[in-house]
């Protein structure tokens, strides 16, 4: 057995490219990264103002935040969770190594929809477990089916559900979930549930998988809705039978996280009407964009339910997501991720954008956009008809 | 394979018990926990109020802190590190997690010392490798020797080192570094230093292992020296061969660290006198224990060389180190660390009292402990007594 090699992140080459043509006075629009251009609520910087002036503190589990956080299951989607389920953690991240460390060991085959977060595959894969990739396209509006899961064979072990998803943002309906859940359960299944982006959605919401299976891992942060990603805080919630295994991994690997994010997210759980403020910045966003797209000639996306992307079929222009990012990059500013970052295998006809920024720049970003994207349809036309 | 338990730490329920024992009005000193009680350095708290008034931030990694980091080892220890081996985590947890992920696979043998902080042997364990635990006693200063590493059959993959160490404090000298170094160079056994307690030494300076190995992994943090702990900021340095596969891990399985942290720690490199203050009240503290351990009876201790610890033989007394610290708490306040957290075997008849508080409570603990610690004498000399 050898350390396993594990994929770079694309996105990262093409931001540090953005980076440089920056720093040379280019005009940039940064579309890349799944990450909230405003910062924590005022009420939480203020908060942590406060406790910085004041409080040396110390290595700290804010009991309070885990008890509203386990609170937040039952207000938001009316399920039990008590906050000795809850685990605070340096950001979803470590949440999700926590959850698989938790639940399965070396060998074990862990599912997830291709196309999927890049770290979900990585993190499986560092872990020396085996990722178990199950192709969602268009007809499945690329998520996750219970017929899909019913078809592997063998059962895995687990399964990753990411709902609203990254790269795609759409959302698992309520019938869809509680079908895998019985999947699942009938098949012996254990489901980890990637929930960084809920709070984000633009019709229904989406449904937490404590909904429907008591025994399922839970994965968020602050990073996405709360708008408090540079903090570094998220959580993992365990069934109560894992609680003990969980925790005792927690205090081993990482220790508690940062004491004055803990202090600020407390505050940012009341921060709502602001955070609520930056969802219609994100629905203004998403509206634009998708008028903007048939323009752009992108017929074929995913639909965008929640979070904040759009993942757009390309295949018309390019089976190189990667040097097709690096064009829009260098010809118009307009930073994106290539879809190679979420599919290995069908990632290169495809184009991630964020639209997590402020509308201006969005307005500016289709601006820049329609005559490039029009122009290079032109210019692959003109070559195909050139090769006939 | 199942998931493995580990131990929980000890010392977390006894500190428990002291913030129960406080909340019901008790005089608690708290010596349980490695961890200073002063907060951040003057300047860095200043910059991090700077920022968050100006800055929203966003998912970032400090090339300035990076270089800052590399720079330090030329300053220090007069070796070569270059920004890019320079990896920052939330504390030197997960650098340890990451440092083990770069450079060993499920099954690889890690050794390390008996009596070592209770981590080492814990994330090892999870991460589904073994520890190879070498008993240090009295007469090895409770340090490892190259001639203990030259023993073990078959050699093992790897070696945990730790100088200064936890729970001791005892610090390797240059020589029995250099053998350490040349007997894995040998056995072809690769080297984790964890150098957190780095910068606080009373006597001469613990030596980098990069002074001896350029091929070993360095785990440090901003917690100990640098009086950040609740900062969660630590950082790894790897060689430049394992550079890439470890950045690509970092990226995956936790993404950079809070970014308010990273401000904030590049001033604390400049707030030398500050924390240079802090060692002289340790000093003062560890003078004072050294001078009260005799009346306490405790004469069998770890040469305290650095860090903030004392790790003193009470098995005159118990041979219960947990059920020790209880009583020494209950009766008079004073909260410490059982043996077993460090030492699976030989733990009971140790206790780890940390003395990075003020003054003022290393002397109330003393008045409270001394008296306390000759009646227990006197009361297990006369059980002796008794049994003949």
């Amino acid at each position: 057995m050898t350390v396993p090699p594990i994929d770079p992140f694309h996105a990262l080459s093409i931001s540090k490219l953005a980076h440089e043509l920056a720093a040379q006075g280019r005009s940039i629009i940064h579309m890349e990264f799944g990450q909230p251009s405003t910062g924590a609520p005022k009420a939480a910087l203020e908060r942590a103002q406060h406790v910085l002036a004041t409080d040396p503190m110390g290595y700290w589990e804010s009991q309070a935040l885990r008890d509203r956080i386990a609170r937040h299951y039952h207000e938001t989607y009316d399920v039990s969770v008590q906050p000795a389920q809850v685990i605070l953690t340096c950001g979803a991240s470590p949440a999700l190594v926590l959850a698989l460390l938790a639940s399965f060991v070396p060998g074990a085959r862990v599912a997830m929809a291709r196309p999927g977060y890049v770290a979900y595959r990585n993190v499986v894969r560092t872990l020396h477990m085996e990722p178990v990739e199950i192709p969602c396209g268009e007809k499945e509006r690329f998520q996750l089916t219970a017929s899909a899961i019913r078809a592997l064979e063998p059962a895995p072990d687990g399964l990753i559900l990411a709902s609203p998803a990254n790269p795609t943002g759409t959302i698992l309906s309520a019938d869809e979930m509680q079908a895998i859940v019985a999947v699942c359960r009938e098949r012996g299944i254990c489901i980890i549930s990637d929930e960084i982006y809920h709070g984000l959605s633009f019709g229904e919401r989406a449904h937490s998988i404590l909904e429907y299976d008591p025994h399922a891992l839970v994965v968020n942060s602050f990073s996405k809705y709360f708008s408090m990603a540079p903090w570094r805080l998220g959580w993992l919630v365990v069934p109560p039978e894992k609680a003990e295994i969980a925790h005792a991994r927690m205090g081993n690997l990482f220790l508690p996280p940062a004491a004055l994010s803990q202090h600020a997210a407390l505050v940012a759980f009341d921060g709502r009407d602001e955070l609520d403020g930056h969802i219609e910045t994100y629905r203004r966003n998403r509206d634009l964009l998708l008028q903007a797209l048939p323009q752009m000639g992108l017929n074929h996306i995913a639909p965008p339910d929640g979070a904040f992307y759009i993942y757009a079929d390309i295949r018309h222009l390019t089976d190189d997501s990667m040097a097709f990012c690096r064009r829009l990059l260098m010809d118009t500013g307009v930073t994106t991720a290539p879809g190679i970052d979420f599919d290995p295998v069908d990632g290169k006809f495809f184009i991630r954008f964020s639209f997590a920024v402020n509308t201006a720049l969005i307005e500016e970003a289709i601006r820049r956009m329609v005559p490039w994207f029009q122009e290079q349809a032109a210019r692959t036309h003109k070559c195909n008809v050139l090769q006939y």
